[in-house]
């Protein structure tokens, strides 16, 4: 088997999702910034492709997910593009050369063309992080898997509304096949496959 | 059988693809401008939803269709985001309330929110236009139809690189049931499916 190609995949990371005090914030997610961050600069120091996937909703509420459409229309809007609460956190802001995807689904891989582009750069493994668990870290690493990608995903570079869902999360996706590690364990592995 | 809902998607008529002289015209394109510009008229009157489903590629290449890669890598890029080729053409301009899809590939359905969004809104039927027959406008038709959507083709409305082409395309299209009918025909039945 030939050397794995690493892609990085960061999840969700906007104002919306992760400043304490925004209209969705994940609990969890604002803690995970200065991990996410050390590990993009891994990835940017190796020059391996990173893709920044997240969200952007129209503000009529018609590409939005049905359980979210109530609260989206009558009571706060978010992720809506053109607005700050839309944008990566400051710390993770995309450079050139670095991709960003927008999903519409849970699964970055749902009705995106994320898939394309990991076939034509010739990523073979993912390494998945952001927000939250349950929903689009998941459902993007289930996705992955059926696609093909081994993943990892670096536990403290992820995050949920609690330590529990977290951790309930990491038993499934470790039962399924999925490599969670920490970001040290990942930097001093280096090899998690070979 | 309730009333239809349609829905009016507009495919590639970017200058890139329609200005005579532009990288890659379809040479019957910029002809059917104005044929599409009452066409919209008419959805926009009738306060009928539009889509425009229109491409965009990365510079790099990494979400272009393989067979096109080359010739955008070596010889001359296209289709690229804040590119004034990119861009619709002015007469056809979306106004506040109308969809802009991105696609990558050749159907405005295959990896997009396009399905998504149709279905939030209530849409049931298509009337597909825009360029070219047998890329965009025969695969986008072809997914309408696999997704349940009736379809109407407007010829005068739709271009490809010669009329023999066309031709061929709309026979095709008829056998398969897609109501391929001109501008006029359309306007004055205003119920071919009633």
């Amino acid at each position: 088997m030939k050397d794995p190609k690493y892609a990085l995949i960061i999840i969700d990371m906007q104002n919306d999702f992760v400043l304490p005090g925004a209209p969705v914030c994940v609990a969890g997610a604002y803690a995970t910034v200065p991990c996410i961050k050390r590990l993009l600069d891994f990835f940017r120091t190796q020059r391996w492709p990173v893709f920044h996937v997240i969200r952007e909703y129209r503000a009529d509420g018609s590409d939005i997910e049905l359980t979210r459409l109530d609260g989206f229309l009558n009571q706060k809007p978010y992720a809506v593009p053109g607005t700050e609460g839309c944008n990566i956190v400051a710390e993770l802001t995309p450079v050139e050369g670095e991709y960003r995807i927008i999903k519409n689904r849970f699964s970055g891989f749902m009705n995106t063309e994320l898939d394309f582009m990991l076939r034509r750069i010739g990523a073979t493994h993912l390494v998945i992080c952001g927000t939250q668990y349950p929903n689009c870290i998941r459902t993007t690493i289930f996705d992955a898997l059926a696609y093909g990608y081994p993943v990892i995903n670096i536990t403290d570079a992820t995050s949920a509304q609690t330590p529990q869902i977290a951790e309930a999360n990491i038993t499934d996706l470790r039962n399924i096949g999925v490599e969670c590690v920490t970001l040290q364990e990942f930097l001093e592995s280096g090899s998690v496959w070979k």
